[in-house]
């Protein structure tokens, strides 16, 4: 692959996550506007964003989109998982040849066995950036930092690895910290925990208490722990159900661990419970490295 | 009352909150340092405030505590709800007649029947200030703010409404943002949900992973979550146990909500779970107010 600032970008998806990486490869790794271009369904958002600066030209309808497909030596697939599998399927044919494609849908199982049949002549990296915010949209790209978060690429065997250097350059360039690279299976797995779980754990909490006053009584921990309820409910309620396998486990790996220490509390054995808690702690101190 | 700058102030545990209180009132309500004591039973966090220019007086020992109280005007009480409760029946007999007392206990129940049959010329208004850091201890007051956090009075009908708005417009001078005034028993059912609940919840999250190297698959959410599981075992232990009726009671109430999204996931049922998650997202926005 040329040098980054010699390749032409295109961005599939002008939202939330499709504008911060738009951002960040104009400011942070030198990519001239005329250089990144952006398809998208609302006309409006491209007009904006070419407005600003952002981007050299947006695509918008079916010729166009196939198009600037074929004019791409690199594409950012921002879309969700849902929505992403059906864009593939329809384009297929008209990315460039040699192109190098990367995503970032938040379940990779359905990703990764699309990217495996892909066309040969193309390299599809899959990937997952651990960023967003609670408001989503090309509107809020802004409040989408990448500096220092973690980045999963579920590389696929036939990876090409001068691609796989490229893309890990790129994300550094961008901002990322952490880098792992996992199979989709484990990506899944994992995720189910650090986030689809998370997520869940906060909805659960907000679904419980009605009265909305109730933040005049918080001291912060309820903030922290139910922010992220302010969801985009079919893009999470789809990564839920297509992981659900994984999900339910973990949720009830969780609960065990909740009836333990309801169950102390229930018996009131204070040594237990301290004894249970300061392992929570350590364990919760190691993980901050 | 006289005003705060002519009183004589004392802190009964210079730990985490009793270090902040101390820098709030000498750096944002113009205490000199003449006129604030502190007591402890570790003399050299003492000697360390009265160093670093913060106090005028340490006082260890029980002559020493007995001589302190005599000659405070306001006592703030730092401690925890079991050490506290000992700590008033000791040394009911010393405090200053005429003195304004408050406590930062995280739950009100047992204080205040303590409060309510205190000595009548002693104006005790108990009090929960919402503010905490991950790390506890004086070499770590620095880390827990005041400014806009929330601050609950469980005023008793026995207090002096002078003192009240005295102590109201010291706790709003010190930083703090909503003051609340409730009941006992409405602090200690309110606080089981955003407090205790959520300390619960973080600990069962990271009491069901060992795996610390997790948080490379974390992209925000697990932290947030999760960082109030670095929590001080044996004071969140008393708290729990102490208010364990409340906790119970919410612990059943998020475990129905979990067990709904659970069923709605397991179903597949994207329309339904969609709609529960909408309901949420408006509800969370709701309370950011």
């Amino acid at each position: 692959m040329k040098p980054i600032e010699e390749c032409t970008v295109g961005i599939v998806g002008l939202g939330l996550m499709g504008g911060a990486f738009a951002m960040a490869l104009r400011e942070r790794c030198c990519l001239a506007q005329n250089r990144l271009f952006a398809c998208d369904t609302d006309g409006g958002t491209l007009a904006a964003a070419k407005q600003a600066g952002l981007i050299g030209r947006g695509w918008q309808g079916d010729e166009a989109v196939s198009e600037m497909l074929g004019a791409c030596d690199l594409v950012f697939l921002c879309l969700n998982p849902s929505t992403l599998i059906r864009f593939l399927e329809k384009w297929e044919p008209s990315f460039k040849s040699g192109a190098l494609l990367t995503d970032i849908a938040g379940i990779k199982g359905s990703v990764v066995r699309t990217a495996e049949k892909f066309r040969k002549d193309v390299d599809f990296i899959p990937g997952h950036p651990m960023a967003g915010a609670e408001k989503g949209g090309f509107a809020n790209a802004g409040l989408c930092k990448f500096r220092g978060k973690n980045y999963i690429l579920t590389t696929l065997r036939r990876n090409k690895p001068g691609n796989l250097d490229f893309l890990k350059n790129l994300i550094r360039r961008m901002g990322f910290g952490s880098i792992s690279e996992v199979s989709a299976a484990e990506h899944d797995r994992k995720i189910a925990f650090t986030s689809q779980l998370c997520h869940i754990i906060a909805a659960a909490l907000i679904d419980c208490e009605a009265d909305t006053a109730i933040t005049r009584f918080g001291g912060g921990s309820f903030e922290d722990l139910t922010r992220i309820a302010m969801l985009n409910a079919p893009m999470w309620a789809g990564l839920f159900i297509e992981n659900r396998e994984n999900l339910l486990a973990r949720i009830e790996q969780f609960e065990g661990s909740l009836d333990t220490l309801k169950s102390l509390i229930h018996s009131a054995d204070a040594a237990a419970l301290e004894k249970r808690l300061d392992l929570v702690r350590e364990r919760r101190t190691a993980m901050s490295g």
